[in-house]
């Protein structure tokens, strides 16, 4: 199984790069997840349908079994860079995403960890047509006190991501 | 009155460019309607707060007395290229939208006038502390067939968006 | 193929439920649409878990293959009666939304078809473990003009809607 | 300057009842926090607009100079409880709420502290024409630990809560 991952956030230091890393690990046993690179999107302005990287992506995710989305929350929503690359993507064809199974990692320092972004998140895909997996979500509060030179110590929640490339495993798996 | 306009799309043959050149104009006798550039705005990915166009519109901002989006929906949400722009000015110091008044104005070829975008903005505003003025709502549908040579044509509509620039001056003159 | 219509408007002369008894029609080759019936429904306040009519319809809903919901959009968002109707029958157990097929049918006097209240119901869905069906969205706009004698006479609504049943109809059997 | 607080939950031993009690004593210095009750609302079903219990509280919020919601989360949005209250009241002429000012008051035991019901609030809250205050927002996490007697002892939130109070009775003279 092929699972291809978003991470939503360009920073240097991201910390759902960080995730990504530690996920595509425990993940291991359930499915191969491989790097989606949105970094060298252009802005979508119309005119960039035939980017190599956006090109690249959108044939990687139709070739793929699904798709996980690894980001932060920016502003109470999608981050910027993040919304850009689906803008992007959506303008493909045939469009990349259409009925393929989803799930989303967030994770924030503070209490809500991206609850806001992802029911903005689960309303884009309802256009997109992707079946984003209700259960378990993944928001991951508090995510820097976990943190321990870039891998998520806290046991419970290590435990939890395993559980959670285990569910999303057989959720693809019924499609 | 000064109010900065900010146009959510980049392509070139915007209906929201469009949308916003014909509000200027049915706007004047209330305020002044600036364009809000945010063409060259970088991806935001954390270092590059010090890019001009963004230094220069969050400054723009500062110095106004509102701020009008003219925005499409893209996905179901906000377009990326607005979304960036706000991550980006979200980061400015002191953050510019703190406490101001604002106004979003959308069309679309469909019914729903970018009803989804909106409410997405919305929640995006009570983060960046803007004070959203609630009604008139604008949510054009059916924007191209009321549009000719690059103007919108249909009386009511027309009509419609000279009488939510009076309003919103007087939102603004409330503050 | 059974599937439970829970009609969200208490209002006697409810445009939703005239939408359901023509649904129920159009649906009749593809599946049976049950009447869940929610209007004795107390007010939710922890105490009436064994009411009959909750009980009732919560063993309805468990026994059949998938819920649609026929509903009008209240001051933006879910009617409180159909709100109150999920809050009484979440608290049932087993829960009996847990993992069904779903789809939405709204229809609005105005332009947007009860989109507001759709991704509100979506979202209550994610908690619920609903799987909502993305496409085709139904969402009637300027529902009143293609009423004649309670029965939609717009002929390509009416195509829609059936359309809608099928596609609701192969839904459910991928499950 | 007076200020109806609606408990959004009927139940007996509500969270939110205790916090509206504690609240109201905080708020003492600032403002008289007034129950708005709507225990004994009927269902609507667009028969019962000359309810007392209606007509009363509509009175009462019209006379009032702002509104705070004090509610929990049920199901990922809005206590049908609370949206039936403002379904019925939104009938009443002249609506109630139209302009005034109001706050969102939730805690929960989980980690988002209410966060998802609060954004469907304020989307309802738009139609209502409330202006919601943006800052500070109340979603207190983990509530169940931070109670004993029915009171709220963790410091930190009572200091914040008395805050809250202070912020909103500046918001609400600005107007």
């Amino acid at each position: 199984m092929k699972i291809i991952g978003i991470v939503g956030s360009l920073r240097k230091d991201s910390l759902h790069r960080k995730v990504f890393n530690q996920y595509k690990e425990l993940a291991k046993e359930h499915f191969e997840l491989i790097d989606g690179e949105i970094a060298e999107f252009p802005m979508y302005d119309g005119e960039h349908d035939d980017h190599p990287a956006v090109v690249t992506l959108a044939e990687q995710i139709r070739s793929a079994d699904g798709v996980i989305f690894f980001s932060p929350e920016y502003n109470y929503s999608i981050p910027g860079s993040l919304k850009n690359a689906l803008d992007a993507l959506s303008r493909q064809n045939p469009q990349p995403f259409a009925g393929k199974p989803a799930a989303i990692v967030g994770a924030s320092p503070g209490n809500a960890g991206t609850a806001r972004m992802q029911y903005h998140l689960r309303q884009v895909g309802v256009f997109l047509d992707l079946h984003i997996m209700n259960k378990p979500e993944v928001m991951i509060s508090g995510a820097f006190s976990k943190l321990q030179d870039d891998v998520i110590v806290d046991e419970q929640t290590v435990e939890f991501l395993g559980l959670h490339a285990k569910s999303f495993a057989e959720f693809v798996r019924r499609f």
